[in-house]
């Protein structure tokens, strides 16, 4: 956050999003739900997804387009697997509950697996899959979303950036923690670039006619994990998480996914989209003794390689969590102004 | 297959596979786990995991490195897991064991997870994934394999190639099928490369100070998928399938794995990696015809949008097997040979 940078401390901003979101008409856990997740991604500086979509999530309910106050229903389904109708409340609220279930199905089977229909967008994937890791589960958590991604030598928008998400519990420490979206960059990026009147990475976006570019003034749409040569596989696992998310789960394949966000400005409809939860036991495998000596050495062995930087996914967001501890966490001027801090 | 290219029936390459597994001492089942596992390759147009392979197996076999006439264990661990001791035989027999059993789990419970030890290498995953979504289930097969791609920024091998092979059902057609190294490239195409001499795409491969080269000959690692600039999630990736294959199943981690093939000429020692097999039953989530509704959708909108070539993973791969249905399966002059056919 380059020139003005504003810092403040997690409780306060915590406090502020809350707050706002109650205003706003969400319930108590709704509100209570939708903070916890974005003060993950703010602590641990994924602040696309931090405390910057208070004022977009409060705008959502404002429409009636979130509802504010849903009565979310598990129905369980097998030894090891339910469903959540999320009833079009915030997906942060549906996804903490859809992993909680997934990992009372893996206590109790192994292995659990919870798909969740009639949501909305639940901001960071990593947050759930790391809940599940916390509560000493592997855990997956997947989603789909509205158009914004090419299929490998598209020329239109198809797939959401459709993100994966998996987290695992290491013994003594922070989880291992990789959250991805399955396009090499996600679209807020364009829109930084632009503001900032930066080229784009090579081969992440596309123009309208689906050719990559570097100007982001002329980037229509994303381009999948891989770029030109490899979109393939980055398009492919997309239409994984669209076929775990929504098809299995019985929500909209992405490009029937009203958005959130009509660019034309138009009242944006009902958004419907699914996600996916998965925890796994370790100690119906290998038990959990095995798992943490194995766990550790496989961390061992990554953090002593050659590398420039020898990082498991998550030491990076583990370290920014520290230090914004200490120093507070950066907000931009017109998230403070929103959460009334300025 | 350039210059003289040879082709042969299917039937004819499947029985000649066959033969040479038994005569190098592998017993009927493990013999014809792994034909079918390569010929689900060849035929797919697959061919670095083709019959081509058969020759390394048999090496492997009368090594001793391999064990051809193994007991495989599969144990019950829960109403939705399992564990299953491959008695290092050929890791396509604890495969297709391992998925068949993930389908029975699922069946019963919603979902089924069977994590794989002291197996070997199983050629294409996606023939195991391909199995479970021919049995219905929306299906996952990983494994892991010893060290050939570099960390994101790494200067040495660390993780496997490691794939990710997806399949799900589709009604009336070909599954949806997905199998995919989390490196840009199989180590193999490095070889090829060097016997083409021709140059390898960017951000490939490294060279030993980890610089990215397009130099096949001065190649000595892959790097992941996503290149200089996004390759942490490759590596990310890599590093989901060695949790899920090794650390939870209790296999070795891939930078302790010996090679199966090493260079040095050294004698190689037992493989012992594993594998993770999962199949999902759409049938407790939405249901099948809403699955099979909703997977019509999805692909027909795929198949509609503007693009080069708009196919989905498995299009390509079905489209080759008509082909090779009709001419044959083209064979290179060495595994001709080998399996006298030539």
């Amino acid at each position: 956050m380059p020139g003005g940078e504003i810092r403040f401390a997690a409780s306060e901003l915590e406090a502020r999003t809350f707050s706002a979101l109650r205003e706003a008409g969400a319930d108590e856990a709704s509100a209570g739900a939708a903070t916890r997740a974005m003060m993950h991604a703010s602590r641990l500086g994924i602040d696309s997804h931090g405390v910057r979509l208070a004022a977009f999530y409060a705008e959502a309910l404002r429409s009636g387009q979130v509802n504010g106050r849903p009565a979310p229903r598990l129905h369980r389904t097998g030894a090891a697997t339910a469903t959540l109708d999320a009833d079009r409340g915030l997906g942060h609220l549906a996804a903490y509950a859809g992993m909680e279930a997934a990992c009372d199905l893996a206590r109790e089977s192994g292995i659990g697996a919870v798909g969740i229909v009639r949501s909305t967008h639940y901001g960071a994937a990593g947050a759930y899959a790391l809940a599940g890791a916390e509560a000493g589960y592997v855990a997956i958590c997947t989603t789909n979303a509205d158009s914004l991604v090419a299929l490998h030598g598209g020329k239109a928008r198809f797939h959401g950036t459709n993100p994966i998400a998996a987290a695992a519990p290491v013994a003594g420490s922070k989880p291992w923690l990789l959250d991805m979206a399955t396009s090499a960059i996600p679209y807020n990026r364009i829109l930084l670039f632009r503001s900032l009147q930066r080229e784009l990475p090579a081969e992440v976006a596309a123009d309208p006619a689906g050719e990559p570019t570097r100007d982001p003034f002329r980037a229509e749409m994303l381009m999948p994990l891989g770029g030109r040569d490899f979109g393939f596989k980055g398009a492919g696992l997309a239409g994984l998480v669209t076929i775990l998310s929504a098809v299995i789960a019985g929500a909209r394949p992405d490009h029937l996914v009203p958005p959130m966000n009509p660019e034309d400005g138009s009242l944006p409809q009902a958004h419907d989209i699914g996600h996916f939860c998965l925890a796994i036991d370790p100690e119906r495998f290998v038990g959990r003794a095995g798992y943490d000596a194995l766990m550790a050495q496989y961390l061992e062995g990554l953090r002593r390689a050659p590398a420039s930087q020898a990082l498991a996914p998550g030491d990076r967001e583990w370290r920014t969590l520290e230090e914004r501890e200490r120093s507070g966490i950066p907000v931009d001027p017109d998230t403070a102004r929103f959460l009334r801090l300025a």
